[in-house]
């Protein structure tokens, strides 16, 4: 038997406990040994839980007993759960997270500390709630040079996005029916400005590549600006709007070259298999020199899925019961060593407004003679939509100096 | 370093050898020492080949050389890759293997053999090549009680399938393409006939569920049968033909009911993530009671794909040195505990022909008053195609003892 902490009692930890109580039999099949939450701790009380007299408020007491093994952390935020993290760490204990915001800030320093102390670090539930995606890539992909990874990595925005696509309905509209249906938040920023989204792929980038960014490095738009007019012309050049978070080596075939990251809203093409991805579902697409294109797709977020990971996480360290697993460092890397996203290739579907149809096809000819212009002459409303070669934003802008209505990536 | 040995140096074989040669590096970055090639097992010469000079004729050189801690088999067959696998085993070195059918019929002998001599017998390449499935199922969803697994696992019928749905070719145009481009072998027999896919259904449902069933035993249709006008009435239905690999509890709520297991074509309507799944690729779904679903995608053949997988066992062995690692024993089951498919519940996509449109509607409304008849009254052409609500096969075919031209399942 194996005895573990909890920590923070919220929809994920109460998950954890319940996937622990329901599938006991099932895990001790699977790892010789039963599971046992020893402590929760929790600002509250639960008295009426079935397991309300587990219930610490002093991580003291959880620290301090030798028989708690594993630590599983699922408080969110950064304070006081980094520190937990790193004292949980520091007193021999492994510890197992769903914390996206402490991986992606501290994820090299709690690595570091977990491997100096002969336990183990893991956030399997960090991205993409249940699906395997971690240890996929840190293991079964470990063969492969991987040179990128694009990720539908935020449930809330893809729910908006398809009522957008699906319904025709404007931002506000899809983003207050997700409201009502509890998938988006009262105060929805860290979904809807790409906020959750970034730290999901900082955390994909270091395990790709290696480096760990900050988050505040890393450009970052949301889905906010996206428009009903936006989607009708995504869908116009045969493609759907997806908030993407990319990561890649600026050159595939050189593992040290410089890595681009961006997250922001992309047209998919219907033949890229993550524009089928709806509703609140996530899904990652990971290329390896090997492997080729490889996709992982479930729910990325809930009680269950979410606690599904990070119980995987805690059985992966009662299968394995040595002390110094092997793991690759990341390695801290500062915004210049960052390929600038200015400068990265990328085709993009433009809107704007102009006076008369002729002659601002004429424009976008002038300054893209390969342009794809998506409006036709007797549909012109007085706003025109194009879909422009390969160049950079920094190119298309200097073409372009006028406010343009909306510049949106189309994923290559 | 690490000394393996290739048994069998044909197109997976070498694929193995490319990726240790071309990525060795980021491998040590990852596990911390190098892979390096002592043998290679094959029966002819290869003079010209960088690693000409490794090249054995005798297992029994391997099999006594302890520097060798690893074996890579890719022999194929059964024997002598069965025999080989065992005695390396009995050796103390560790098998790793993309050989589905000797995982699928030999998998819990060679795992016990392996437990009671602490070595590993790993087979991630034995199911969906490249694509991470076997350590995610086993590990990063050990959490859940699993209850069903979908797959299309093989790439030749799924290119076929593509082709008659996509340019509405005959099976035998499609057949002749597919063989064209290298997809299909001159004697497609194990593809066509679902042979290979129901190898890998098995060894997926023994993970799933902990019961090995002998391929054998398992109901099995290929797509030899699917026709043009098969195709037609699926998409007047809303989905696309399958080739399906499919196991799962008969009772979802209970892990120790009996499992149903089959290969079939199957409908796939277009609201399911593996309608999706075109061409050569492979993508297998997996339901569990904490996670829901979660699908796994990309290719599920081809050299380097398949070596992908293969050294991402060889380094799990490296990653984890510990010589008793908890590994969940398969049981040898018999046909007794599959459940029948004649009974397993199902609506069904029924073609017949018919003299009369009138009397045919009225034949299938008394067996069946929910019918979805799909051929419309001015389309009909002697032929008639309509959708079961669910019903079982053998009812079905007790409502219509004519013989039918073709009956297709519905994936629930």
């Amino acid at each position: 038997m194996t005895n573990i902490a909890i920590l923070g009692f919220g929809v994920v930890g109460g998950g954890v406990a319940d996937v622990i109580l329901k599938n006991n039999d099932t895990i001790a099949r699977k790892t010789g040994e039963h599971i046992h939450i020893k402590y929760i701790l929790d600002l509250r009380e639960f008295p009426d839980h079935p397991l309300g007299d587990r219930v610490v408020h002093d991580i003291g007491v959880i620290l301090s007993d030798p028989e708690v093994t594993v630590v599983a952390e699922m408080m969110g935020g950064a304070h006081p759960a980094y520190d937990y993290s790193r004292a949980a760490l520091e007193a021999g204990k492994h510890v197992v997270t769903s914390n996206k915001e402490v991986v992606a800030t501290f994820g090299a320093e709690l690595q570091e500390i977990a491997a100096a102390h002969h336990v183990r670090y893991l956030f399997e539930a960090s991205v993409g709630g249940g699906i395997p995606i971690i240890r996929p890539m840190s293991s079964c992909l470990a063969a492969n040079q991987l040179f990128e990874v694009d990720g539908i990595l935020n449930g809330t925005t893809n729910y908006i996005l398809t009522q957008m696509i699906r319904a025709g309905k404007s931002f506000e509209d899809a983003l207050s029916e997700a409201q009502k249906k509890g998938y988006a938040e009262r105060n929805p920023k860290a979904d809807i400005e790409g906020i959750d989204a970034c730290r999901k792929i900082c955390i994909l980038s270091a395990l790709a590549f290696g480096k760990s960014f900050s988050p505040d490095d890393i450009h970052t738009e949301g889905i906010t600006k996206i428009t009903a007019e936006d989607v009708a012309a995504a869908e116009m050049y045969g493609g759907v709007i997806k908030l993407i978070g990319r990561a890649g080596l600026s050159n595939t075939e050189d593992p040290e070259s410089d890595v681009f990251m961006l997250v922001a809203p992309h047209v998919i093409l219907h033949d890229n298999p993550l524009s089928s991805v709806d509703d609140v579902f996530n899904s990652i697409l990971v290329r390896g020199n090997a492997v080729g294109d490889v996709m992982f797709y479930g729910r990325g977020a809930g009680n269950l899925p979410t606690a599904s990971a990070v119980v995987a996480d805690i059985i992966e360290i009662l299968s394995h019961k040595e002390t110094d697993v092997f793991v690759p460092a990341w390695t801290k890397a500062s915004a210049d060593a960052l390929f600038c996203i200015e400068a990265l290739p990328y085709a993009f579907l433009v809107r704007m407004e102009a006076g008369d149809y002729m002659a601002a096809a004429a424009a976008i000819r002038a300054a893209y003679p390969d342009a794809e212009i998506l409006t036709a002459a007797d549909d012109f409303k007085g706003t025109i939509a194009f879909v422009t070669p390969l160049t950079t934003e920094k190119a298309l802008r200097d073409a372009f100096p006028t406010p343009l209505l909306s510049v949106i990536r189309v994923m290559p």
